[in-house]
């Protein structure tokens, strides 16, 4: 896969020969996309800092998180294809809203949310 | 933004500018993911699967429902980077091992668990 | 059992037969407690509402709620114990907060968040 | 408030005052639940071990962490009562089966998950 639409094409083609659109509604989807990124959490479970930093290190473990973000990631196209969403788009505009949410000169150095600065 | 590379590109330079690498470890990565997709999963709560499909058509739902979905994806491109993953080849792999745990012909109209089918 | 203070006094004796106290940390338990909360959620994955309703009413899928529901209750009180909080005493007040942030006569039949009344 | 009992009590009239059983499915609960897991998650967001392990130790975070544990108790009530579910008994039959699921004489001071055992 080369770009995000080849994926969202291959995506929606496994969809459509398996009949699945039928239980993919944007409810279902944005359930499951909260499935899955609990199951990219569960591989940091009772691990210290130190651990999981090193869990790419590990063949095993690099494997689950890639395959974990996949879901992710292929949920989040499936939700924003049927909330009519273009993902690029949508986080090239909210990088812009982050960045005067958070100013450089107000925010360099801290870890505090936005309205605490 | 016209592809996945230069969202990441304009996101580690938003972390960069900050000087938020400190900040960005995998635990703390994977968990705001997750928070935000709770975020996501807010914007369907009390409403009925109508209301929910009903939500892109409505100017204010749809920014919000893109904002958390830009979120999402913000997250999971940082996720991805802090484990050396590349995205788009990880989707491209867990589409095909789905296509292989989710036969057409066994679960065609069917939205069983593949340890179900 | 027929106390929350016996389930408690159950639980952490369970725990220090297995000495697991060392990985009861704020932190993984609270994570333990959203991965459980999870689980609870993944029985409605896919389903409809009508679906849902009907749940309870299968054998099955009501044990897989009780054991999902009571994992999440274990998991709070443990994230009770080691914060110091009395879990009764927390819902009791919350609920006096709650009766001031929705009075009865502005949110009689409305499930519109307190900042929006 | 001192049984799990009273607290039901008091929270389904609560409930009932606002008129809101309407919007009380068993998913909405279940959702609602997930949504202060995360809440409860969102306090340890950003910070290190040490910084949550002293979390309870500040009177304003510990005010916090007992409301969001009270949050997922009060949702957690709901859900069980929309089930048909008795927490205590439900909690006590859980723990039957950890014991069972987790020898001490096989996991003593092991985070191992049991099928790994």
């Amino acid at each position: 896969m080369n770009s995000i639409e080849s994926v969202r094409e291959a995506l929606l083609r496994f969809r459509d020969e398996r009949d699945w659109a039928q239980f993919h509604t944007l409810r279902n989807l944005i359930v499951s996309l909260n499935l899955e990124a609990s199951e990219l959490l569960e591989l940091t479970q009772w691990k210290r800092d130190e651990e999981i930093a090193a869990l790419h290190r590990d063949a095993d473990a690099r494997e689950a998180l890639a395959d974990e973000c996949a879901d992710v990631f292929l949920y989040l196209i499936l939700v924003a294809d049927a909330a009519g969403i273009d993902l690029l788009e949508a986080a090239g505009r909210k990088l812009e809203k982050n960045a005067e949410k958070y100013p450089v000169d107000k925010c360099y150095g801290s870890s505090a949310k936005y309205d605490r600065l």
